[in-house]
């Protein structure tokens, strides 16, 4: 698709989203039921062949260029004392995320993938390391509002946020065949649980998780704050922009953008852990087809998160008590994508190496 | 630990398996606690950092060579029509797996391990593929007697087999970091259901799946099958050696020695599937401490599996609906041990990457 050049910018984008390709899914699905193993006996790796042919349109899908997207933003409700950590750590994890050091660091470097920072809008001031590339800068503000008091952004601005997710998926789209989507954003639970609680219409209580840490009173008062948040500013939860304009984050949209740009560009695209798929509930009201292109990662301890994958129709592959955000999960995920285009591509069928496929008559 | 040499080999290798080393577990768990993340935010895959530090005595555990060990035997108790596949299968599986071209060969590319293939007690005869070493022969029979009309083998020939698996681990041991099972024999979910049945007490009924895909017809008589074998046998619970013996199979023994044999070498062994786990829970039974090596990989959708890991104690990593066995699910797993030891290894601390790590007051 085409850079960002009209005020309609994001409509030719969902204009480029279809859903995944029948025909080659039927045609992974035949293949697969003839591999020299009981039938469909690798399960959700065959489920995720499928999914990885359909959206490619190929029977050998592109999956070997990696990268995780770090969307990183602040948040103005981090005021209200949502978070153990202070805001500084976001610009801190930044620095630690440039020099290989951080958990994403070490996973992403297992996985073979590349990681990307896009500062999205943060507080800090990232320099030399925008001017050298190191980090790619979207920035939209110094942080959201306070969105206890009122709306993160003006809409004008969440629709910027979302585009320039997408622009980075386009500008990715030529050296990237799977990308992952990945937060930094001290406070950003706030935000990721107000965004699934207007759009599920569930109680925030039964959604809210501690974060970073919070003990028993900390969850009570950042239940309290997102209440707040939603009594405040009643986001239409039917409304992805409204929701994310009123109770959202920076980086929030990012991921959301990056998710439809990768739709866009019919790249597979795993998405993360509580941050980023609040990210794709956005992606998906802006545009449903989206989640044909989507790949969850794993179930973080984040009660909501459950709530979540619901809403977004998709089970997520691991479950591992993790909670780091980063992109931690897209990167362990990343193997297992490359192990279902392995079960789609390497393994013999029963004619090819003489097995006997047809069951004997009980 | 020394090779095979007098009659006491078996009782040699339980003595050379000690619980982990706690003193490394601990000061793994401390170094752990001061990455730059929210307290264990990635969760299990710190849980099995620790582990692999435990195992290994080491703060940088090794884990590099990787290596499926596929057992492969047959099965008596296949003629009363337990399996949908016919006996013969098992063989052609082997020549699949030596020609790479099973699911195994695929998943184990993926995570960078080699594959073995043991026959530890086939009908076929494998002639020059034994003789140029691409399999190695330990065949203690031509398969198994059927459990339902008797014992599955003689008692020497249990411990024979066990022995022959811990002397694969020996062998293997020099050039081997992280060993996976893997198993090959049709009709061994039948087995492995009498063992989980005779060790955990639970009924048959609740314990029995449908294998490689039985109908319900297939699945009442395959429960009929498993609770004639149990009363003909009736196998001691508390003696894994006499429950091998009357209800087990030549490659659950394989597996069962092989896991006791990592143990012993002080190696991580990632125990695959049904069969795998049943192997897991004989060498559990002849020597407890065997457990503190023991990574589970995944939970089949073999009803008795929860069952196992339950006895077990373990929790599997993965959940994938898989039921393939050959160590598939041990191959997926090792991405994970390389991940968590990427995470004991390479991440920064708070100090190290000038993080603030002391949360704020609240």
């Amino acid at each position: 698709m085409k850079n960002k050049d009209s005020i309609s910018f994001l409509e030719a984008a969902y204009r480029d989203i279809f859903p995944q390709d029948s025909l080659l899914r039927d045609q992974a699905t035949a293949h697969l039921e003839q591999l020299t193993m009981p039938h469909w006996a690798l399960g959700r790796l065959m489920d995720l062949a499928v999914d990885l042919a359909g959206m490619t349109s190929s029977l050998d899908p592109p999956v070997a260029r990696k990268t995780v997207v770090i969307m990183v933003g602040d948040h103005g409700v981090t005021a209200e004392g949502v978070s153990k950590y202070p805001s500084e750590v976001t610009a801190q994890m930044v620095y630690n995320f440039i020099a290989g050091g951080a958990g994403i660091n070490a996973l992403a470097r297992q996985a073979g993938a590349d990681v990307k920072v896009v500062d999205m809008g943060t507080a800090a001031d990232f320099g030399e390391l925008v001017t050298n590339g190191k980090i790619i800068s979207k920035k939209i503000g110094k942080g959201t509002e306070n969105i206890a008091r009122g709306p993160a952004m003006t809409r004008t601005h969440a629709v910027l946020a979302v585009e320039a997710g997408i622009e980075v998926a386009n500008d990715l789209a030529d050296t990237v065949d799977l990308f992952g989507t990945g937060d930094m954003g001290i406070g950003n639970t706030t935000p990721s649980t107000a965004v699934v609680a207007a759009i599920t219409g569930k109680p925030v209580a039964e959604l809210t998780g501690r974060g970073t840490g919070l003990d028993d009173d900390g969850l009570r008062k950042k239940i309290q704050v997102i209440e707040q948040a939603l009594e405040v500013n009643r986001p239409d939860g039917k409304d992805g922009m409204d929701v994310l304009t009123k109770v959202g984050g920076f980086e929030i949209a990012g991921i959301a953008g990056l998710i439809l740009g990768a739709a866009a560009n019919r790249k597979p695209v795993i998405v993360d852990g509580f941050i980023s798929t609040a990210g794709a509930l956005i992606a998906q009201s802006l545009e449903p087809f989206v989640r044909d292109y989507i790949i969850c990662a794993h179930r973080s301890v984040e009660p909501g998160h459950c709530a979540m994958h619901e809403k977004l129709g998709c089970e997520p592959l691991l479950d591992l008590n993790m909670r780091l955000g980063e992109g931690t999960g897209a990167a362990l995920a990343m193997n297992l994508v490359d192990a279902a285009k392995a079960i789609l591509t390497e393994v013999a069928t029963f004619e090819d190496a003489g097995v006997t496929g047809t069951p004997v008559e009980e």
